[in-house]
């Protein structure tokens, strides 16, 4: 069952892409998503996919390719990181208005400035609102299987969204890793063939894409646009079971690593998940009741499940692996206990801004995050909800 | 005291820029904007400043352009809307990171797609995390006072960070307004001289600008900007305190228009503030205790301020004037919405996606929002609180 | 022998490059030519060609992507008109300069200003010191024989420079004629395989294209350029013997129409020759010893074998179809009568401008040529060389 | 009477301009001409001009920004160099086909590829056709000169189009001479203001710039334009005269040295002719009677007065500084002898090729052309038209 291969993140996104054979793929290079294009180019030339492969002269370019190959009736996927998704912005916010079901590979980097091309999430962070949906990856496995699901999920006519699956520049996207492929026909078979129900090549259904879209109707069109993201929750758990099915590996919106007697619980998302897993067991040994609350599904943000999944921990903390830089909070923290709010959890929440730029994060920090919650377990209280981890020189306020 | 005018919001946004006399501006025209750099480019022409105009070829450049200017050590400011700052928002980010307290007049319009020209607040949304700071102004007024302040603030020692003016496309940009200016002298005292302590064109300190910035220093560097936007607070209040002396007019973190015994709160940003409080003053003739808190700034966001002012309340309902497409809940939602969690606050509190795409917001709609609060304010619940505002044909969720 | 099909200009040519099936096209559309990439791209779709077709953005990028292509080792091909053209021009002279034969289709149309999307020549004559190689084509026929031959000569190794085949926009390249293909395989055969010696893809030898070349080298190499368009002389010769000997079809530097006992003469290209030989034809009917010189090979010019050709005649006139706006004739016409004067040639000579911006050029025009020769010849004068043909209201100088 | 002042070639343009002091002056920096912006922008900054400095982003958009700038009325300069103006080309047969008086600074350089900064004339005579008027200059004084000449000529009523002023890259640009500058009020007065007849911030004549031109129009306009250019050297000449009257100093169409008795003449432009006037001279002195014709006005190109000019010549050699890459002899070579084919002027004249990429020419390379030229002279014959001068290693053809 399946094949065993030691793949990159990036090779294993490429593989992915190889084994969806997308009928376009259009991208432009940048450090640390320059190898998926780069192989993904290799599977063209050497005839392994049937795939349109649009060398573009910038990021904005390879989305508006993309844009115009989805809204033809093809099945578009592009690659990017950091400053090329900035570049992309405009037409972003247009794939997802426009229903087009694109599919990204997100590998994670800071958004300049000042330059630095190592990971943390401010570029995901920073569309988080776009209408795209996010999936979170922590290995080079899930990078693989998120990219398997995703066209089931975006395609679905409750859906028709962007998604991008995200992963952990350097961390996990230059990481070599051993990872279980599934046959080429097996995936054929579970991703299926695209059939747009409306597109511009359809020649007995003419139709306009984009048109100007006033008062009187832009609202409705973004109701159900917000419908069609609040409709993905079903969807991914459907096509993450059909996988499961498939394959045996489990998805859900979220993992709870040892929550079922947790007391306290560290959220995050991407690679940071192994290392607090990895911490939480060493806790264990010491018998403290650690758990690990890993987000795959970012958007659309599974608010009320994760409120009632931290329900009784006595004390939580949300790691932000990017500023808002708003006096206020983390994204993830805010759409975590905004959610708490919403549905009247109330658990001492703290947040931890940490791994900007590419800043490594071990067990002695993640430790050090779980102590805090002792602490504040024993304390009931939290005192300063705004916190940095892994600051050098005690910066931290 | 003053001199009465009446104004377009675009003229006093270009009017202000006059008497603020900067040293550079730089703009690419872009709907309902596009009158800010043409006014202030005839003012140019006709020698009432001695700005250098940069006639730049899109938004990317207008925004690189400041940056150079600011870097270069002069105080730049620029103007635009909608997809104009998403071509930007690569430089947006570049020009925070870098400290540069450039100045913008956001005007604010949907942002595409589909195409729409008409006034929301998505723009301002999706770049709430890029490091700028965002004062929001209900009226021309305002948007005219914000941007007299808006040096003082951005370019003080303790912050140097960008900072955008935001005002409601068409709403105010374009509609005539009677308001008071102050003179050009009182203006250029209040605003006074821009001397950065860091500047490319000092030749005594050569510097670099923008350099690499790895994996050992941009936590520390990202840190120090977020350290600034909470300093930010601090000097919004001061500058805001002495423009207080100068003019009469008092500017707050937020307003609280009737709040002192009020029991139901509509918090909302820009012109619907107008609306609101027109609203609550006939409601109250009612015998209805109705309130309105009106956010001016933004960024930072003052969480714990704004929780306090609601503590007590029986109902709030937040405006968001975009939608996040998150299934979670508008920006503005979660922010108040999780500085309620953070600082124990427990008031039943609701989301409104509204007025998207320049959807009219009127009396009928505010006494929707005062309606569904009084219930929620008798039965103690506020059973979803994710809802909309003005759709059309019971759309809501 | 051959297959007879009914072929538009532009047919002919993406006909020629489908049997040719190089290794890159770049190319982007303009009118009159924008049908030939789109004809080829169809190809490329539906699997006829093995062909790499790059959808650039620009014309500055079709040609920068040729001289990527081709500096790589591949044979590149492209096709534009008049201000494409001209937007590649900073890359037109680097691919000659680089001695890279990649092969375009100029399908001429004035160059702008005013905008003009017609026929005459002012894009090619623009180009004419560029260092390309530039064959005429009167016919559908001679556009798809000069391609066949282009690779042959471009490649050779004495000649390695960029070689255009030019045609006449909407008047051969959107005119259909009969005319007689070579069977794929002889195409295939007579074109043979691109084995260039120096590639940037031979891992054999490293090295690198287009550095820096300062005083002391550049001369020796812009000689070496020089010397390779003399030779293309030679091998023109060669491969349309060659060219003959497969198809029967004979070409020449340039077409001697029954000037074995021509007295008046007229010089000119691509499809006005046509009417010109149907006008001597009739003219002969008269009594009247017209002759016509077509020139094929353009560049390199073959001035002294023009002028041999032309000794003797009692009168020449030399038609241009792009007016030099110097003061001092047309470009053919310098050529013409320089080469005349340098192998002591002197017959009257006189130069028309004519058919400029698509102006009509038929039978009436061409006798009113023969005519004035007819004049010129009896009294031995040509008193005004620069003349106009086709002008309205006699606007002629 | 005038100013003596110790300046470079770009100093004396950008001097020029300054006193020219025009509305509009729009440039992108390229070596050698950067220093003509860079100068003149310090002017604009300390005030000593009114001109809008437009800061264009690419030289294609420097052209179109003075085209902008001419068309709605206003008098427009730019400077540039080699792929600058290559990167300009589309607009440069724009700017002369809407007959806008645009005046530009042409500090020659070669064109790429391969890549060189040093001087030939490969950039002027790539746009010989464009519909320009060009004039060259041997000296700094005389690049000065021409350029406050210059505006006088373009706006002319009956001429109307655009002019460059040539200068030789570093060898005039960055040397430094002593120079005879006028009275800025003297210039003031001499140049004149611009009054167009048509333009379009005219709001008495709504017009339009640019609009479509088929096939029933261009001709003519096309006529009108050469037309135009003939009318040029009347106007050149009125111009140069008053500017003699003004000045003491003569310029002519071409500058006949020592020709009153010459039997062996060298035609050149640009700095060469100061070489070849020095070796002239030499040459006297051994009772050689060398001359040299150096021809200023290059476009419209006067070849009926240099005719005149070589007749009952011996020898005469033409120098060519870019190589035409046609088999058939430089630019200037085939304008002089068709010129002299016209005329019917018959001097044994050959062609050389020189100084390609900045390889020096010396008092010893111009002897050996006159050395050449005698040779000539005494056989009667020139056996080979086509020749290079100083060619590394005996390169000759």
């Amino acid at each position: 069952m399946g094949i065993r291969e030691r793949l990159s993140g990036n090779e294993a996104a490429a593989t992915a892409m190889k084994q969806i054979n997308p009928d376009v793929v259009a991208a432009f290079p940048i450090t640390p998503s320059t190898e998926i294009p780069q192989y993904f180019s290799s599977f063209v030339s050497n005839g392994l996919v049937d795939t349109e492969f649009v060398a573009v002269e910038s990021e904005h370019s390879a989305m508006s390719a993309c844009i115009g190959a989805e809204a033809a009736g093809a099945r578009a996927m592009t690659a990017t990181s950091s400053n090329g998704l900035s570049l992309m912005w405009e037409m972003i916010y247009i794939a997802s208005s426009l229903r087009l079901p694109i599919v990204m590979s997100l590998v994670n980097r800071a958004v300049s400035g000042p330059l630095n091309i190592h990971n943390d999430h401010s570029d995901a962070m920073g569309v988080r609102d776009s209408g795209w949906i996010q999936l979170f990856s922590e290995t080079n496995q899930e990078a693989y299987d998120n990219l398997l699901m995703a066209h089931r999920i975006a395609e679905h006519k409750d859906v028709l969204l962007p998604l991008m699956v995200c992963q952990d520049g350097f961390i996990t996207s230059h990481a070599i890793e051993t990872i279980e492929l599934l046959e080429d026909d097996k995936v054929k078979e579970f991703v299926g063939t695209y059939k747009p129900e409306h597109y511009l090549l359809n020649d007995k259904e003419p139709i306009a894409v984009g048109p100007l879209d006033l008062q009187s109707y832009l609202f409705e069109h973004k109701k159900a646009q917000a419908e069609a993201m609040r409709n993905a929750k079903k969807v991914i758990k459907e096509v993450s079971e059909d996988f499961e099915k498939l394959t045996g590996r489990h998805y859900s919106f979220f993992e709870e690593y040892k929550m079922e007697d947790s007391e306290i619980v560290i959220v995050c998302m991407n690679s940071t998940a192994g290392t607090a897993k990895y911490t939480a067991d060493r806790l264990r040994e010491e018998g403290i009741k650690a758990g690990v609350l890993k987000v795959r599904m970012f958007r659309p943000f599974p608010a009320e499940e994760i409120a009632e999944a931290l329900k009784g921990q006595k004390a939580v903390a949300v790691l932000d692996k990017a500023d808002s830089v708003n006096g206020a909070g983390g994204a993830l923290f805010e759409d975590v206990v905004s959610g708490m709010f919403v549905n009247n959890v109330n658990v001492p929440t703290v947040n931890y801004i940490y791994g900007i730029g590419g800043r490594d994060t071990t067990e002695t920090e993640i430790r050090r995050v779980y102590s805090d919650l002792l602490e504040i377990a024993n304390s009931g209280k939290a005192d300063n909800p705004y916190r940095y981890l892994g600051l050098r020189e005690g910066g931290e306020k």
